[in-house]
C-alpha cells in the first residue's frame, strides 16, 4: 500500500512537471500593447497563464501625475486604512500564529511623511494595502487620474471588476505567499513591484498549516505585541517564505519552480486566479489593481481535487511513512 | 494506509460530484442562434461544457437538399470508405479484443441501396464514418452544400478545423464510448443523432482495459471472423456499454452521471474535448462534423492527472484491498 500511495504522490509530482513542460513559460512573457479581448481570453485567461502588458496605461494621467507632492495636495487629508507591522510582514505566519497587521486610520499625508522619512516611526512599517476597493471608497479624488476598469479585460470577462485597490508601500513591506480567487490586473504607477509566482499546479509542493489568528498591536513604548483573536477559528496559510525557504522543514518545496518578475511603472501584470504570489516593492511604489471575480468552473474544480490530494499525500510525508 | 488510499479515492469521487454541483448542467442546454465568438469561448469552450446550437445552419443548402435521391445523383458514383460490422459496433471491445470494422471502398450508391433496403446484406451493418476529413477528401462535390468551417467557432478558436467528416449510418450502427482530443461541432443534416455524454471529470468511474486489436473480416458465406492484428500493441479502451452497463463487473460506474441528448436536423452539438461520448442515430441520418484541435493546456494537464490517479486508485479496487 505504501507503494501505491507513493504512486499517487508520483502522479502529483509528474503532473506539476508536465505543466511546466507542456504549457507554462520559463519566465513571464510581455505583450506590447492592450490585447484584443478574445485573444486575451484564449491566450491567457483560459490557459491561466501570467503575462506583463506594456503600453496599455499610457493614457492614464496618473502615470505622470502621481508624485508624492501631487498625492499630498490631492488626497493628503483623506483618511486611509494603513497596515502597520514591526517587520513589513502583514498577514503572515509567525511561529504558531497567523499574524494580521495593526490597522490604523490615518491621513494619507501621514503615510507620505513616513515614506519620505520626514517622520520617524522607529521600527514600524507602513503599507496602504486595504483590499476592499479602497481606491473607489477611500480615495475617489484619484479616480479621474485613471480608469475604473480596463475595457479589454472587462469585455473579455463580460463583467466589471469586483474591486479596485490602491497600494502605497514601504520597501520593507512584504505580501506573504498566498493566492486569491480573482483574475488580477496589477498596474504599477510609479516604482516597481517584484513578484515571485507559483502556478496552481505546484500546489503539491507548497506547505500549508492551520494557524491561530492574531494581530499586531503597538504599545505606547513602540514595542509590538501579538494579540490572539479569541473569537477566530484557525486559518490555513503557507508558512514558507520563498525568499528563504526552509527546505529542512519543507523538503517538498524543492519540487516547486517559482517564476520571478519585476513589474515597472506603466506595466500591468496579469496575475491569473489561484496563482500563488509573494510581493515586494520599491520604496514609495504606487500601484492600482483590479480584481475580477474568477469563474468557479472546471479549472477550479480540478484545483480543489489537487488541493485535497496534496493534503492526503502530504500527511503521509509528515508521518514519515514514505 | 488503506484508509489513506481510501481517502484519495474519496477525493476523486467528491471531485466528480462537485463538478456536477458546481458548473455542469443536468441536461444539455440550447442556444437559439450562432453565438458571438468571445461569448462562446467564455461560456462553453473555456468551461468545457456541451450545448446544442439551433438556427445556425439554416443557410446551408444541404439541409433541404440532402435527400437520398440527391446524394445518389450528386455523389452516387463516388467511392467512399465504409465500416462494415456484424452488429453495428465498430471500434468496440468484444471479449478480450478491441475490434475494428472491416473497411470497404464502395460507391456511395451501394451504401444508399443498403440503407434503403434495395439490397440485402444479411447481417452486416454499414456505416460511413471515416474520420479523415472524408467530406473534403472523398466527397468534394458536396462542399457547395455547406460551409467548410463555422465562422464563429474558427474565430473563437483562432484556427480552422483540422478535419471535416461526413457521416451516413444505419440505425444499428453504434459508436462505442470514447473521447477525442478535439473540440467537436456535430451538425445533423437529416434524421437525428442520440448521444450519451460523460464529462471528463467522471473519469474515475469509467473502466478502462487494454485490448488486443483485431478487425472483422466477412467471409464469402457472409459470416464475420475476428482476425487479430498481429503487429499491433494493445490499445486502451472502455469495455463498458452505457446502454447496458455491467455494474457487477464495473461497480464504479454507479458513480457516473451520463447526460443524454438528441440532436435533430439543423442542430449542432458542441461536444467539448475529452468528453466521453456514445452515439446512435436514426436510419439514414446524415451529419457533418468539424474537429478543431484541442489546446494542450492546464485543463489537459489536470485531466492527465485525473487519469493517472484513476488508474492508481482503480488498481486497489480490482485487487479487492478496499
Amino acid at each position: 500500500m505504501v507503494n501505491r500511495m507513493e504512486a499517487a504522490r508520483r502522479c502529483l509530482a509528474e503532473f506539476s512537471q508536465e505543466a511546466h513542460d507542456l504549457y507554462l513559460n520559463r519566465s513571464v512573457p510581455y505583450l506590447d500593447g492592450p490585447p484584443e479581448p478574445l485573444d486575451f481570453y484564449r491566450d491567457w485567461i483560459g490557459p491561466n497563464k501570467p503575462c506583463i502588458i506594456r503600453n496599455a496605461l499610457s493614457h492614464w494621467p496618473a502615470l505622470s501625475r502621481w508624485t508624492t507632492d501631487y498625492l499630498r495636495r490631492a488626497v493628503g487629508s483623506k483618511v486611509v486604512t494603513v497596515a502597520v507591522t514591526p517587520d513589513g510582514y502583514a498577514d503572515a505566519v509567525r511561529g504558531e500564529r497567523f499574524v494580521l497587521p495593526e490597522e490604523r486610520q490615518l491621513p494619507l499625508a501621514a503615510v507620505l511623511d513616513v515614506l519620505e522619512g520626514q517622520v520617524q516611526t522607529g521600527s514600524s512599517v507602513f503599507y496602504v494595502q486595504k483590499q476592499c476597493s479602497n481606491l473607489l471608497e477611500e480615495l475617489p479624488e484619484l479616480v479621474d487620474d485613471l480608469e475604473t476598469h480596463l475595457d479589454w479585460m472587462s469585455t473579455a470577462l463580460g463583467k466589471l471588476p469586483d474591486a479596485v485597490n490602491f497600494w502605497l508601500g514601504d520597501s520593507r513591506a512584504v505580501t506573504s505567499m498566498h493566492k486569491d480567487h480573482y483574475e488580477n490586473l496589477y498596474c504599477v504607477i510609479s516604482g516597481q513591484k517584484d513578484f515571485i509566482l507559483l502556478p496552481p499546479t505546484d500546489r503539491p509542493f507548497i506547505p500549508y498549516g492551520r494557524y491561530q489568528p492574531a494581530e499586531y498591536r503597538q504599545r505606547d513604548d513602540g514595542v509590538f505585541e501579538v494579540v490572539d483573536r479569541s473569537d477566530s477559528e484557525k486559518v490555513p496559510w503557507i508558512p514558507l517564505d520563498p525568499l528563504r525557504p526552509d527546505l529542512q522543514r519543507y523538503p517538498q518545496y524543492r519540487g516547486a519552480r517559482p517564476l520571478r518578475c519585476s513589474v515597472k511603472a506603466g506595466e500591468i501584470l496579469y496575475l491569473p486566479s489561484l496563482w500563488f504570489h509573494h510581493v515586494q516593492q520599491s520604496h514609495g511604489c504606487t500601484a492600482v489593481n483590479f480584481w475580477y471575480d474568477m469563474e468557479y468552473d472546471i479549472k477550479y474544480n480540478y484545483y480543489q481535487l489537487l488541493e485535497s490530494l496534496s493534503d492526503v499525500t502530504a500527511s503521509v510525508h509528515h508521518q514519515g511513512e514514505s
